[in-house]
């Protein structure tokens, strides 16, 4: 991202990101690169997510809601690794003709989260395209070197966390696309808002890295759906998984929905995008653990426990039966 | 990126991206982000560019060349910061029934750039579009703490410098855009596919960063046209250039179609995608600065001097005229 009083492209750039780039080593986006100074000691965790217009949200989404989604997804990801932010490159592609209106917005959004969870911009491109508005992000997180917290590590009779509630955004996305939904699960008004709201602007763990990170022996965020996430933590430590639906944590909107409609329970926990964080945790740490969630502010529910074996976990009901899912996670291909 | 046995997704990315996964810090692609601990006492270099299928290449350019060229794009940048490649990641968004083919292809070339530029690929993301194929790479770079060449710098009575040939790319996409330009221009079949050659496949500078570190004043990569870049340059130090259009080094398939059409060299000196290093050096460091160039195996010219004032930079010709272009540099909007 660099800019002359030049092009449109510049005029854009100095217009709606100049104010953005508030890191000393973006030199105000007026060289070709940013330089950052790690802190000593200190590893950096890498992710790139991005979002497509009609994949990941829908055109008429509110463009601040879709930025900050854009930077959320990745925020999620560095805080089940144990992560602190640090910053972020964006590149953008917009079709010609879009509307200036749409940008302001979208920077708003991106600018005020970057601010909240103290991750700035860093850099980016900004290019056209005749196709749908497409945003990648690349996030980076410190921490302590070696400290990353990984997938791989969980051991038979930790105990299986979740934060906050599962299952919303998955439930939001079928009241986003079906407006006769929220009358057929006798939601009111705020429960359909809260589910739309779920899965239009996720609220990533960012206040729990830290416990994570000193705390859990394998995380990862929910992403894929509960189920495809926990089986891929339990296939990398070489373990399985018993866990209790009941023990599920479900918001009100989404156990009213369940209660309409006792089949909701596999979009529930295959539907993915809930970008809360899973972890595992040794009996041992558990009441530290929910010690540090609790001063963080974040809602940690134990709803199983890691057992040995490569069967793959279970997700079982309240007799004890294990429920078959027809399709186990989110796949684009 | 991250995969387990389970969905199409996870096996693409299994079964192609894994090979490359040759850093310790990307677990193999098993885990949902990577890490790396930077070398104490150096700055991380951030930079990130994308191309969009029927904007930035063909449809039916070489799936290899297109992953090369999404890579060098962004080592360029780097090697005109002075900095040595670490590592990178990369979102690729691909369109419902994609051939496996093309994107064995796509990292196949992406693997041994990699190699050969010693570039790791630490971790990506891949998509589902309904749009074109949409690559977008970051690429991280290190270089002793603060030493990051910028455009800022340049000094009235430095010499403007440019490596390799200019203009190549931008003819070379004359021709594929219209097949009867070759006759046109008069060009043998080696000088054609020598332009086209440029334009799918530029040759980043990275055997210079050391350099242009040590000896530049100021530097940049030239993406969008010498004229625009230099005139970011000079803007940004505040300064002004004279160059003489001679001096700027052509490849005999350049020249040879100058020679037909005196008109050419408009996008000759503004149409972008040259991938070559501008530089400014001062007059005190411009032998010891050739010989690093020498010793590197990259040709460098001397096409200018910067001088005092802010007028923007002059393209002048044999008799001193400045030229008058039409458009400056290239412009996404």
């Amino acid at each position: 991202m660099a800019d002359t009083p030049g092009s449109a492209e510049d005029k854009l750039i100095a217009r709606y990101f100049r104010p953005l780039a508030k890191h000393p080593g973006t030199f105000e986006f007026k060289d070709d690169a940013a330089a950052i100074t790690p802190p000593p000691g200190h590893d950096l965790v890498l992710k790139t997510d991005g979002l497509i217009e009609g994949v990941h949200f829908f055109p008429d989404d509110p463009a601040d809601s879709v930025a900050r989604k854009a930077l959320r997804v990745n925020l999620s990801d560095l805080a089940a690794k144990g992560a602190t932010p640090l910053g972020f490159l964006l590149a953008i592609a917009l079709p010609k003709g879009f509307s200036e209106d749409w940008l302001a917005d979208f920077t708003r959004g991106l600018g005020e989260d970057a601010d909240a969870y103290r991750c700035p911009l860093l850099g980016g491109d900004t290019d056209s395209t005749p196709g749908p508005i497409s945003i990648s992000i690349s996030a980076f997180g410190t921490l302590p070197t070696g400290t990353m917290v990984r997938r791989h590590g969980a051991n038979p009779g930790d105990h299986v966390f979740v934060t906050g509630t599962i299952g919303d955004a998955a439930l939001g996305l079928y009241v986003r696309r079906d407006a006769s939904t929220p009358a057929k699960w006798k939601l009111d008004d705020a429960m359909r808002d809260h589910l739309v709201g779920r899965y239009r602007l996720p609220q990533p763990r960012n206040a729990l890295a830290e416990a994570v990170r000193a705390r859990a022996s394998a995380a990862m965020d929910v992403s894929d759906g509960l189920a495809a996430d926990l089986d891929k933590l339990c296939r990398v430590s070489g373990v399985s998984a018993d866990i209790d639906v009941e023990r599920v944590p479900l918001s009100p909107a989404a156990a009213q929905a369940l209660k309409t409609d006792a089949t909701l329970i596999e979009p529930i926990l295959t539907g993915g995008e809930d970008y809360e964080i899973l972890c595992t945790v040794a009996p041992g740490s558990i009441a530290v653990f929910e010690a540090a969630a609790s001063k963080a502010g974040v809602p940690v529910a134990s709803i199983g426990r890691i057992v040995a074996g490569d069967a793959g976990p279970r997700f079982l009901d309240r007799e004890g039966r294990p429920l078959a899912f027809r399709r186990a996670g989110y796949s684009h291909f």
